[in-house]
């Protein structure tokens, strides 16, 4: 399971504030944080500071690194002049978050990734808009998918987020969403998905809970990234159980060790 | 979903106690506990005390039922005889726990629930032992279902229990468990499935996390009884999330009905 740490966000309050500030120390106890409770990669987001986005994701990318020992950052915009920014500072092999099939935002991204051996969050979203049904979905992520690989992306590159959408809205948002998981993983193997979590609880009581049991889910049916909250230590343990059950943890192994080292306390 | 509790259970230590004590008051606040936190059937075993299994097992019928207003037991034994007594005093319709396909066994319990209106736990197990795969849980649930259809027992009060093994033995045995799950409920349309789950996380620790999880699991395989401990207040919830999560929950009433409630506290 890939983990990618979501917490260095502007939208959340502490985080804009910090970047506002230049507050470094702020930021980089976020990402040890995130770092040492499992992310494998550290998501940096500028996105509210209209203007300004490309200088501070540049800043947050090296002072994310600096204190990680070069971490690897998921530079998570939709603005091709700020990912190349933030990638000329980035040291090793960062992800970029994210492309789509929406035109505008294909043709910019598509020529920074193009060759590279970038990690790619590959959006299914097109200028139809948010797709439905798991078919739906499908369609996106392939015409996506065949043009990654056209452009020399290769497969074990690509993480396809489905998009999650509220089962508040629509009974089936959830189920369809598991199916196109097992579709993308089972029809394009060696292809990888991913996702965030949080809008399939929008609305409802108790996100967290709902949340928890969701990656659980997603997970039996194929799914092997997460952009989430590393310090949610339930999420962290269901992840590892969920590997368990579904037959991804030989003999146990990773349950025992992370059970021996205290994560599920 | 169908929730039998399970913990008036000769086995378990305060159960055995107060029926060897004949302590009414004991074992009927454990039923009403029981049906207070949601469930339908109460579980009644009196299997360690050889030689008296139908007297208790009958006493336990007739006690549960006067204090829970009548509400219907789970017949819990291989012995048709006690079956047969503990019936005699059941009122309304029970459930049966269990037949399988271990010709004694069988050849036993079948005369009891032919033609009748009983529910009947159906395990899949035969002379053969414990199935492993999803292929040879599916064979025997097959066999099963098929004599229970011709001995007049309707489908839909057949209870298929795939049987769970515990993951710590093999790593393929969770998702064995969830294909049966998953390949009996769309190659028989209309009949049930069922389990108890806490032999998935023997010998492991936190088992309780594990089975919590696993529920989720099976619940979006299309499982739709469980044999449990209702008062696991996060195991009870993670049930209505997971039905929730998979469109089995219109509008999202029983989750939030649940949560107004004060379910998930």
């Amino acid at each position: 399971m890939l983990v990618v740490g979501e917490l260095i966000n502007a939208s959340r309050k502490a985080i804009g504030d910090a970047i506002k500030a230049q507050d470094r120390s702020a930021i980089q106890k976020v990402a040890l944080d995130q770092l040492e409770a499992g992310a494998d990669y550290i998501d940096v987001n500028a996105g509210i500071f209209v203007g300004k986005e490309a200088e501070y994701l540049t800043w947050l990318v090296q002072i994310v690194q600096e204190i990680t020992d070069h971490a690897p950052c998921c530079i998570d915009s939709p603005d091709p002049k700020a990912i190349e920014k933030a990638l000329a500072v980035h040291d090793g092999v960062a992800m970029i978050n994210s492309i789509s099939l929406e035109k505008e935002r294909f043709e910019a991204i598509m020529p920074i990734i193009a060759g590279s051996d970038l990690r790619v969050v590959a959006l299914c979203m097109s200028d139809q808009g948010m797709p439905e049904t798991a078919d739906e979905r499908l369609a996106i992520a392939d015409k996506l998918i065949n043009e990654l690989v056209r452009n020399n992306v290769p497969l074990d590159n690509i993480y396809v987020d489905p998009l999650v959408q509220p089962v508040s809205t629509k009974d089936s948002f959830g189920i369809e969403f598991l199916d196109a998981v097992a579709g993308i993983m089972t029809g394009f193997k060696g292809v990888h998905t991913i996702c965030g979590l949080s809008n399939i609880s929008y609305g409802l009581p108790l996100r967290k809970q709902i949340n928890q049991n969701f990656a659980v889910l997603a997970i039996s049916r194929g799914l092997d990234g997460l952009i989430i909250n590393p310090l949610d230590k339930q999420m962290m343990a269901n992840i590892i159980i969920a590997e368990t059950l579904v037959g991804r943890d030989s003999y146990c192994g990773n349950y025992l060790g992370a059970y021996r080292s205290g994560k599920f306390e």
